[in-house]
């Protein structure tokens, strides 16, 4: 009956998202000067997107066959249970996975690129106007997001009952949202970093001006870097930390017979897309009021219901409530991280404050100080992750109790801590939305009523942006846990022993443990530094670019002769393609080679040293880049000399510094500790079986 | 008979070193008003520290005191052996390596002080003379260090016979070499960046330049940070090394009964330093010769003399090569980790070069590009180190061997690394002592060819840096994983079992390790972030304080009145001293709290965790700040519009942003992740017996 009831849901939240995007569509468009410059984002949006799904699609469909043959046929010839007869499970599952991370991601950015014009339109009407218009277009997301995932795995449930056949689904989904946040990162930073750096500080005119080549290619990267990547990202996040949940509940089904452990992680589910349904009604606002009020009651609302219908189903399915206290850690976990991120990257409190003080002894002093607020802003949330992780294992599993139910509970408490990502997904789509309704606002020339009615909305959009971060990465960082927990429950399911027995294989004191994690460590820094190398190439194309055209196109700098801003949108476009393939590369590959090379035990070590050093240098971008960006505002707001000062200007190269690291290599670290156990799962079998040393 | 000649050759070094030392001291100063500069710095570096090693000796005494009320007492109540009678061996054994670390520290920083000005003042008569002075005073330090270390080592060795005993002597020498590292790091780079910002970039007056307030404070930071720091690092890594070496021999001198596995290291250490002595012989230039060949002869004759002596000792004692095999790892590991090094940090090749090509679009790009490679760097040397762990362990315990056999190879490549270390010494603290030398010709205003020579031998002397801190974090790594498994060793004597049946307490997927891993990976971060936060204060107030002199002291910039260089000394020591007291507290409560609440697997977790985070972020920063100072030299040569160019002003704040990295925070992790190791060695048996769930 769950799995039902979580397929009734998944539609509903599939239907609602429909019904949310036509309450849109029916805003209109604005003026005649609003359409051309939406006409010129959709366009540039779509070419983006079409051309990275066209390359995603076909290295997809290569892979999908690859597992096919490769993995499931290999599991077929060693009679894998589920493998009676041979089924391409994983490349099947695999390709819908991918598809459906691809379907998330698209979605999110279409409906991104008609909110943003309808939202600015909307708010000639006023504050109530828009805030319903933008936040309408991040609830189709939000609820489109946890639909597909909650709809595909239920679906391969009902249909294979064992989560181990379409744990491709899970990597599928992985594999598209690194990519399309490698890519699109890159992509909307070196448009930003390019525009601002010429447009702003060196010719001095204003953001979002449309005599600035690269201001259409920046409004595209927008919306194909913060909407689509960050759609694909949760979409993943979601689909495998509740295959994970399933994988982890698999010994515990195969110990008591009893499928209860395989469908709680589908009706938690369930019960997260009701209560986000019903927290989505109550965020409003009347004109005047406090739009940021308005969408913390629908966080809270959901939470709370969330929790009510956790609590009653845990009961009624164990008899028990130890598993609803480890979904209670997930929950509390969401609040710790967002109170410290709060503290490290705004600017009302001494971190932030002292980054804009630093700034007027210039540049370098602005960025040795944001650099330190960034490593230290790590360490609190990575307490927070530690202590929820011993804590939701020890009140599903007991203090000397059981192995399987402690796993199990840590992946309850990830699931948990997704439970509000429908509502999350909603507010954060929200916040890029009216960021570029107020792009458009700013190039269509409106009246600068809208602009602030768009900029206070945009504001509440840095909050809740900060706090999807944060949510992002902690959640990234419990999913990859019971991801690592279940990839470790495979390799001893291979050897046919129970995880027990093969604890000191996994031990510190191996060398191969001990290769692996300090190789692990290595991985996430390269990958982080790819990304960023790439944003450094794109934006410094651009820069070149933009240089180039304020110089020999006469009449563009008084508005006389358009820019190209073709060539921008270009010029984007292909470092993002060309600078996700190493990177994208290495993510498959590492496990790969250290798993057939060092054996099972080795990549253990390989994931959780990544997990390790991956946690800690996501949050410290992050928060660094956040707090670079607000002791910039916090220095236009008066202080320190307030814009156009010394101090402003270096307050600005710590905000660009700070772009790629939260918006392209932080967020990308997400997905990339994520894939690498799913992929390791996958193989884990194979692994097991064909490596010497075993 | 092996701990003899060990003694002997410790002897030996330490009559060597003063003979070098009365070499140096016999040469003239020079001029009235070289005399006066040297005066100048030698009160700042002794006031300095002065005042450190008071603090210090405070804190170490009271630290001694506790160890010897609290571990000694407990120990000997315990009834571990050795303890049959009280004796503060913990207590007594750390205060005596606190005091020879501080001692190798003051050494240093005094003869670095004598022979810059004599540097300076033999560099009139030419070439030969300058690297006779200077390679006499690199020398005295890497003969003090490793004669100190394996003299202590010795001495306890013949006294007490049992290596547990005396790890406090490996204790108290990470503990002055941290606070050295920190404290020393944050003066010489306070001083300095803000001495280049406002003297540099804002006055455009050239380095070393008399009128600049703070450039008696940058030459004090020479000779305390990069020199006293360097020195008590290395000793350090020396000594606990050495003890590693020497626990993990325990366990097979337990079951073998032979003291060999104890002596064994001892004798690594005096063929070293035999082979030291005549490889220093061969340091000699012929004037119009090239220094860098004359140095690389020097290290090439003693590690190949060195590498012969491992040989024969090793066929002699074991009548077996396979721990020779695996010291060669050590060896070979020296020698790949100098290529990549040299690959990220040079500017000959394209990531130093990409810096400067970057620094066109301006800092921002700069600093993009520059993270990026930094990030990037730590890659290939740490898949050398993981590599060279799991070979060091197989070569000398067989692919399914001993662990113990396998552990010991791993403390045996981490010594042979260190055979060389008294010549890689010798070699990087000629490079300050030229440095300095320069400072002081151009303060003195000598004859610019006096300056041509001391530059001459200073590009060397970057070389070798560069070398030599690559050199201190690989070897920091392999010996703080020797550590590491020392104190896993510790923990399964005193739950008096063998090591392989603790093993599955130690598994990843025990949720007390993972909660150990995730926190090791965060402490590394939020050590080096509060490092670099005291030298952005530092700086900050130096720059205040310069440009205030700069603008109320009339004359200044004619050279008429003298500025206040005392202040500007004030300010660095105060930021020093301040700035040490929370990275040293968090090193030395961590373990304390993580052990006692968690237990010691966690704690094993937390070790481990801050070894793999550690290692790339040291990296990180070791080869980010020196590629961003070449892309800037780079560009100095007259590449991408050369001096004062928009290109030069942003390598200038990428330089500036790299300095805090590769000085301070850099190489304060190395002796950070041995100290922490060290400190749970010497309480493992406490924690063991008073945790509840260990």
């Amino acid at each position: 009956m769950y799995p039902l009831i979580a397929l009734v849901a998944s539609i509903i939240a599939l239907l609602s998202a429909a019904g949310a995007a036509f309450m849109v569509l029916a805003k209109p468009k604005g003026t005649e000067r609003m359409v051309e410059i939406y006409e010129a984002i959709k366009q540039g949006a779509k070419a983006y997107m079409g051309r990275q799904y066209k390359t995603l699609l076909t290295f997809m469909i290569i892979l999908s066959v690859i597992f096919a043959l490769a993995v499931d046929y290999g599991y077929f010839v060693s009679g894998r249970e589920g493998y009676e007869i041979y089924f391409p499970h994983t490349g099947l599952s695999f390709l819908v996975g991918a598809i459906f991370s691809a379907l998330a991601g698209y979605v999110g950015m279409r409906v991104a690129v008609e909110g943003n014009v309808r939202t600015a339109n909307s708010a000639k009407s006023g504050l109530k106007e828009a805030l319903g218009t933008s936040f309408k277009g991040g609830l189709v997301m939000g609820l489109c997001m946890v639909g597909l995932a909650l709809l595909g795995v239920t679906v391969f449930y009902l249909a294979w009952r064992n989560p181990f056949l379409f744990a491709g689904f899970g990597f599928g989904g992985s594999l598209v949202a690194l990519f399309a946040r490698i890519g699109g990162g890159i992509y909307t930073k070196s448009a930003d970093v390019g525009a601002d750096l010429v447009g702003k500080v060196e010719a001095g005119i204003p953001e979002d001006d449309p005599r600035n080549p690269a201001v259409i290619a920046d409004a595209v990267g927008d919306n194909v870097g913060d909407v689509a990547g960050m759609a694909a990202d949760i979409f993943e996040t979601y689909a495998v930390t509740l295959i994970g949940a399933m994988l982890l509940g698999w010994p515990l089904f195969k110990q008591t017979g009893s499928t209860v452990f395989l469908e709680y992680p589908l009706l938690l589910g369930a019960i997260a897309i009701f209560s986000t349904l019903v927290g989505a009604l109550v965020v409003r606002v009347r004109e005047g009021g406090d739009p940021t009020s308005a969408i913390l009651r629908g966080i809270a609302v959901t939470a709370i219901l969330a929790i009510a219908g956790f609590y009653y189903a845990t009961w009624q399915l164990f008899n028990s409530l130890n598993l609803f206290y480890a979904a209670m850690i997930g929950v509390v976990l969401v609040v710790i991280l967002a109170i410290f991120t709060n503290y490290y990257t705004s600017y009302k409190y001494s971190p932030t404050k002292a980054i804009a003080e630093a700034s007027q002894a210039g540049p370098a002093i602005n960025l040795i100080r944001g650099l330190a607020n960034g490593l230290e802003s790590a360490i609190f949330p990575i307490i927070a992750i530690a202590l929820s992780v011993v804590g939701a294992y020890m009140l599903a599993g007991g203090m000397y109790g059981d192995v399987g139910m402690g796993m199990y509970g840590v992946a309850i408490a990830a699931m948990a801590m997704l439970s509000i990502a429908g509502i999350i997904v909603s507010v954060d789509a929200y916040g890029p939305i009216v960021d570029n309704a107020g792009g458009i606002a700013e190039m269509a020339e409106l009246d600068p009523k809208v602009r602030d009615i768009t900029d206070t909305l945009d504001a509440v959009g840095n909050t809740t942006k900060a706090l999807t971060k944060v949510f992002a990465i902690g959640s990234a960082g419990l999913a990859a846990l019971a991801l690592l927990l279940a990839y470790m429950e495979e390799v001893a399911t291979y050897r046919g022993v129970m995880l027990s027995e093969l604890a000191s294989r996994l031990a510190l004191t191996r060398p191969d443990v001990i290769l692996g994690l300090i190789l692990g460590g290595g991985l996430t820094f390269v990958f982080a530094a790819l990304c960023m190398k790439a944003v450094g190439r794109g934006a410094f194309g651009m820069v070149t670019e933009v240089r180039r055209q304020f110089k020999e196109i006469p009449g563009i700098m008084e508005g006389k002769s358009k820019p190209d801003y073709a060539r921008c949108v270009d010029i984007a476009t292909r470092t993002a393609l060309r600078g996700m393939a190493l990177p994208g590369a290495i993510v498959i590959l590492s496990p790969i080679v250290v798993g057939f090379l060092f054996g099972p035990y080795a990549l253990a070590g390989l994931l959780i040293g990544s997990i390790v050093s991956g946690l800690a240098l996501a949050l410290m971008m992050a928060n660094g880049g956040a707090a670079w960006d607000n002791a910039k505002k916090y220095i236009e707001t008066g202080t320190f000399g307030g814009k156009r000062s010394p101090a402003h200007a270096a307050a600005v190269v710590g905000d660009t510094v700070g772009d790629p690291c939260k918006d392209t290599a932080g967020p990308a670290i997400n997905p990339m500790i994520k894939a690498i156990n799913m992929i390791s799962i996958i193989l884990a079998g194979l692994i097991v079986a064909t490596v010497f040393f075993a």
